[in-house]
């Protein structure tokens, strides 16, 4: 039996019939619709002969095909989505890595043992920390630490994930299922517009940008707009708007990206000057050093600035991850594997962490692969990808194992 | 008799016993509590000895005091504060302006008549729109167009006027008022920071400033702030920025004043790429000619930015007034009204509108004097001003009548 292509997307169409509506997927991790989707996940993994499953104590599923050598190579993806998601992100690498395995079942006993893992809550869309399932093996999650946090509806962390079979207190012991692993590999939609803007079907990830996410206040003087004169203003908005300005020249001279995303002003009125000014700060970088660069640049100038406009700024950090650089090898490989399928590759980092950020912090060499989202758009039910580039999508994976496997086994 | 300063101040601060409680003033207008002040104030007055009181078609109450010509001259406050007002804000006008009456009274039959206005509404706190008394008699309020208003509380305007003795379509009739009237004059509180940054306690004021408010809106392309690299980004947020910083820069090329008071983008999250952005911009000048020119370079540089960041904008009406200057030769007099009471005067425009607009705009020859607030703060409980300035402020009025009086007379 050869690799079917077109049998995950039917999978995907079927799935998100099965657990999606007319707002499209709503796989909200530890949800009834999630269930389900995992549900009829382990009904098509056990029509492979061989393989088995496993829910680790993190809530994260194993489905093994047993090789030669206990030696694993891991594929890995995830069945949750955001609500009202779209179609691919996740499953895709899930149900991509469920026909590599069939392909390599029907092909007799591998070389090495082959392990999907769908990861558990990699959205964090319900509690807000990302990544439960990968960061509890990698350690960045604290479970216990989060076992208080409530959803919308009230509900405790430590409850809900009980209900699911997983004890937080217990989820950090799945980390052990590392210890055979060789390599960790992850087809991901891009959800950015790089590859589509190149007109590239595919792209190998050279590693996961480092984040540095903070709220930077200024304070001024909130004053009449009509009877306060210009030269004699403190207008905490005109911080914030010189500020935004200089994080974009940052972001560019320092070759990451930074954004403010939004403003908040008060009073925020239209005869007021503005007092206060809060803007949401997200800088990102692959290397370590340039994002503590662009992050001290953009400290010095918010403090030029405030000096300059005669205003105070604050700042408050939200949140900081390093970036997580992947294994130079198996990007070469990655980089053979979509040549090889689509011709021309690229080498790109992506913006949004993964559970491969995880895998990578855990020490297991890592590898993603990239393939075109239409309008880079996702989280949406709109999310897209051309059907075609799906199927060279499927192809590269298995590709991908295949060279990873002659290269490790 | 002669004039008693201090009386004003303790008039002052009987009143906000009376009409106010730990968060301010509460004389919200056609409320109780304005009720209340208006039926106190209308007391005090009939303790000055040949004072009668009206009450015209718009709600206005009219205190006269008949000299030996008919032709009068105006002097105008008002009683209505905003919720959690100041002590001062349209009070002080009208307190003043009693003890005015009280010094003629006591000297006899002055050569002109003189009469007090109590204007009505000049808030417009409850129901959006301002100055509802003197607009009625100036022709820019159209009572009955606004009679379907309703307040916070669901009340038509119509029939809350109405509980007052007021019918929204009568209300214009009260313009007959002005027929025998030959100036206007106001005393009323900077409400900014011009006379205290200059150490001033008084100056004169040569008009109020036209405005252009209106809200403009960019509009890019919602994205990852982490996928999207910086130079295919469409970020109407970055368009926001840029154009606060280019209105400041006109108000300061045009002498006038600009503001953006708010910025909403959206999402609106750490994580996107703001895809619309909108700013509530407000720009004021004295001169009708430059405030022009200062609207049309916002709208030029407007287009300008959204051509270099590849965005839309769109620019929404929310206000417009034209400037009201004030009258030359009332100018000269309150200028040397406050040069013989404080020694040094200065003339400056005011940002904030006032009953004196409509005034001026119905043609009436008409001036403002200012006297210093303290922190440039009005609107809030903390207003305020030094007392020994409020009592200069009674003799500087007192004096600007006399002057007026005599040149008219």
């Amino acid at each position: 039996m050869t690799l079917n292509r077109q049998r995950v997307i039917d999978d995907l169409k079927a799935l998100r019939t099965m657990t999606g509506n007319a707002h499209g997927a709503q796989r909200l991790a530890w949800s009834e619709p999630w269930l389900a989707g995992r549900a009829w996940l382990r009904e098509r993994a056990a029509e492979v002969p061989g393989v088995t499953c496993e829910q680790d104590e993190a809530g994260n599923l194993w489905f093994s095909l047993p090789g030669r050598s206990r030696k694993s190579v891991l594929i890995g993806g995830h069945m949750d989505s955001v609500p009202n998601g779209g179609w691919l992100d996740g499953c895709l690498n899930v149900l991509a890595g469920l026909e590599v395995l069939r392909r390599l079942a029907a092909q007799g006993r591998p070389a090495l043992t082959v392990k999907l893992v769908d990861w558990a809550d990699e959205e964090g869309a319900r509690f807000g920390p990302s990544c439960f399932g990968s960061g509890s093996l990698s350690g960045a999650m604290k479970p216990a630490q989060r076992a208080e946090l409530r959803d919308s509806g009230g509900e405790r962390l430590r409850d809900v994930l009980a209900r699911c079979g997983v004890d937080v207190d217990r989820a950090p012991r799945a980390r052990k299922r590392l210890r055979d692993a060789l390599a960790y590999l992850e087809l991901h939609i891009e959800q950015g517009p790089v590859l589509e803007g190149l007109g590239l079907p595919m792209g190998v990830v050279t590693g996961t940008f480092g984040v540095e996410r903070h709220s930077v206040t200024f304070t001024g003087q909130a004053a009449h707009s009509g009877s306060t004169p210009m030269k004699v203003r403190r207008d905490a908005l005109i911080g914030a708007s010189r500020f935004q300005l200089a994080v974009r020249d940052i972001a560019i001279q320092h070759g990451g990206v930074g954004t403010v995303g939004r403003v908040d002003a008060q009073p925020g009125i239209v005869t007021a000057v503005a007092g206060e000014a809060t803007c949401l700060l997200d800088q990102r970088h692959l290397s370590a050093r340039k994002l503590t660069a662009m992050n001290r640049a953009a400290r010095t100038v918010s403090a030029r600035i405030a000096r300059e406009e005669g205003l105070g700024v604050v700042w408050r950090t939200l949140w900081q991850t390093p970036p997580m650089p992947f294994d130079p090898e198996l990007i070469r490989l990655g980089d053979a594997a979509v040549k090889s399928v689509c011709a021309t590759s690229m080498r790109l980092p992506s913006g949004p962490l993964h559970d491969a950020t995880e895998m990578a912090r855990a020490g297991l060499p890592t590898v993603m692969l990239f393939v075109q989202s239409l309008r880079g758009i996702s989280h949406a039910p709109i999310e897209d990808t051309d059907e075609a580039h799906l199927r060279l999508s499927v192809a590269a994976l298995d590709e991908l194992v295949t060279r990873v496997m002659a290269k490790l086994g």
